[in-house]
């Protein structure tokens, strides 16, 4: 991890980035729980999700999903940039603890602030994949981005 | 916790919940970190938030706020519903280590799922804010629901 | 979780309440090490236990048990009730990492407080079973509860 | 922490054992309502505990200061005793984040099985007290532990 | 654990300390990630462990069986030593989730202070080994160590 | 995090690599504790270490510092290079909780395998340093890596 200034010059629709791999343990379930508060049987529970709901096992709480792939895109810090927000999370398939993810980020569109012209705007889609190849989780991660400039 | 149905038909729009607080502590953001893998010095280095970025101190992680205040927010398992997703997530004021949190969740929106008629769809606004009563996170958690139906 | 005022009057003796399950895991009996600083072979050394101790694999502290099933009947904040102790703690079985756990809480006994009129004592029998239906743990949970009174 | 024989005839009433200390943490106490699932604002919510419930601050869990009591006492692995329950557990002052505890554990009764004359049962009372002095918790453990017999 | 008092003139080359055993488990890899912030696949991702690096399953950080293997033998505290590097850590095999090692510690030099008389220097040999007898790690321990003297 | 071969005709003596900083916390000392099973009253008892040891304050594992060292210093994966061991660690200064660490690699030697031509041997001086400018501990990095040779 290091320092490294990127303007918003310096982005370019279509960059892909893409992560090693990361299994989802039960430990990562079970810390998940104990920092969120969410004890919800899906995630503890597992003779209830075998016998009873047919999941299949345990699975992850949406929320450690997100938190451990957007982790995965942090990459250098950029000084430059700052993360507001995410649009369109969407939990399209279960993970299940043992399920190993990888995590791809593309930049989808690059725009001007409406109100401040020193500042551009870039949305990079976040594509969760499970060992299997099936997308489990995507969303688009907002940042605002300081201009280069004429300088 | 328990087990409780509610159907489509048993939410209403305006509906609030409103949680009791909890201090976001350094041990959250160091035991998220290790759970993300983001150490950026921004939650990690006390001497660079104060003496070079100007922070005030090291602030929360996104992702732990959005993991903490939708488990605040899980209260009764409803086997009738089903988080797919959240849209619009905002980050609008740092959380520092040391600042108290509450939650408020309001049904914002209710309305039938485009293909499939046995099931609504309901939109809850969650908002996070701090000991001051500033709003420093807000997202929408969107839930497909079962209707009850005509029995 | 929320703030319910409940007095000495608003329980009877034979108040059952029963919580969901909850698996006991690898990572809970790590974090219970770490936590209370017990790493004897019976719940951190698998060889030991399965070839020495024929215990059939590692077995969960005590306490880890007592903290979670005492957690698991934590519904309501009661501003009218203090905790004050537990009698008659007993292990009944071994809990195994990967038994999942229940825990049921029965009101079993009400009464005045011997010095202070305006108190009542509230017992509350907490019975432990895993998957197979055996009582693994019990414990009378024990608080003081104010009377409403006459107003 | 080694394996050490010790039978119903080796231990005397009056034989006392004495802790080191150990500083009770926020990260302890953050770390326990992620394993009990307790989040009550006693233990996580700073604004209330001061500002609401005169508190002075957050409080640990019972069930923490057992956990961490009972761990200090574990010294050698005795082959030769078997914890089986505690009696009286009493909380007669709250532990605050910061506080140290010590402990002390003494044996205050020895008797006969009632029903297995090669087995003795040993009481041990556990007493934990803080920087200041002041008893915060006690509680018996209870042990039946093997006689050594005429052999 | 107690407070001991062990002069340099107490130790002797050729004493050997044994410790019981311990599991490293696959949370044990997960949190000494999330606490050295070291992500890297073989520590993390099973799939690549297995499919693509051919080493048999997740391996354990380096730096996680130091620190495990240093804390089983550490005792008693030694007001009269102090710990002030170690010499020679070597990786000699891969520890897998699910191994159990043993340590050995035992004294190999004894010497003077090259500058301060008072002192001695210790150096203890510190084997660990897995459940198949093979060693996986070993390294010198360093002290300084307080003499007697001949008062 | 990704994978990039570097060879060992790729490294050069005087290289360095300068990481960003990280404040080490309480919660570190906490977590490296129950993961170490080191509860050393250097550690954990606030009371000792100020009112009897005279150290300023609780001080972090040696090994803690040793492992959020290593790991601060995990870049790229280099599928060409394996890390055989560490010469030389010496504790220089104790690291107290809210100290804040960065760390300096450099290359300090290159050398052929004494018995394997295919192969050299990187050492890296990993010296890590406080706030206040004061090296607190070093350590040198020992690698093997595949020398790419004159294909």
């Amino acid at each position: 991890m290091q320092i490294v200034d990127k303007f918003a010059e310096d982005y370019a629709v279509g960059q892909v980035r893409q992560t090693l791999g990361r299994t989802i343990t039960e430990a990562d379930v079970v810390l998940h729980a104990g920092q969120s508060g969410d004890f919800f049987p899906h995630h503890m529970d597992e003779r209830w999700c075998v016998e009873e709901a047919g999941l299949g096992g345990r699975i992850a709480h949406g929320t450690l999903i997100i938190a451990v792939a957007v982790g995965m895109t942090a990459g250098d810090v950029n000084p430059q940039a700052m993360s507001y927000g995410y649009d369109r999370i969407r939990f399209i398939k279960p993970v299940l603890i043992g399920d190993t993810i990888t995590v791809t980020a593309e930049i989808t569109a690059i725009s001007d602030h409406p109100r401040r012209p020193e500042l551009g705007r870039v949305d990079e889609l976040v594509t969760v994949t499970n060992q299997r190849g099936d997308t489990v989780l995507s969303l688009v991660h907002l940042y605002v981005v300081t201009k280069r400039g004429e300088s």
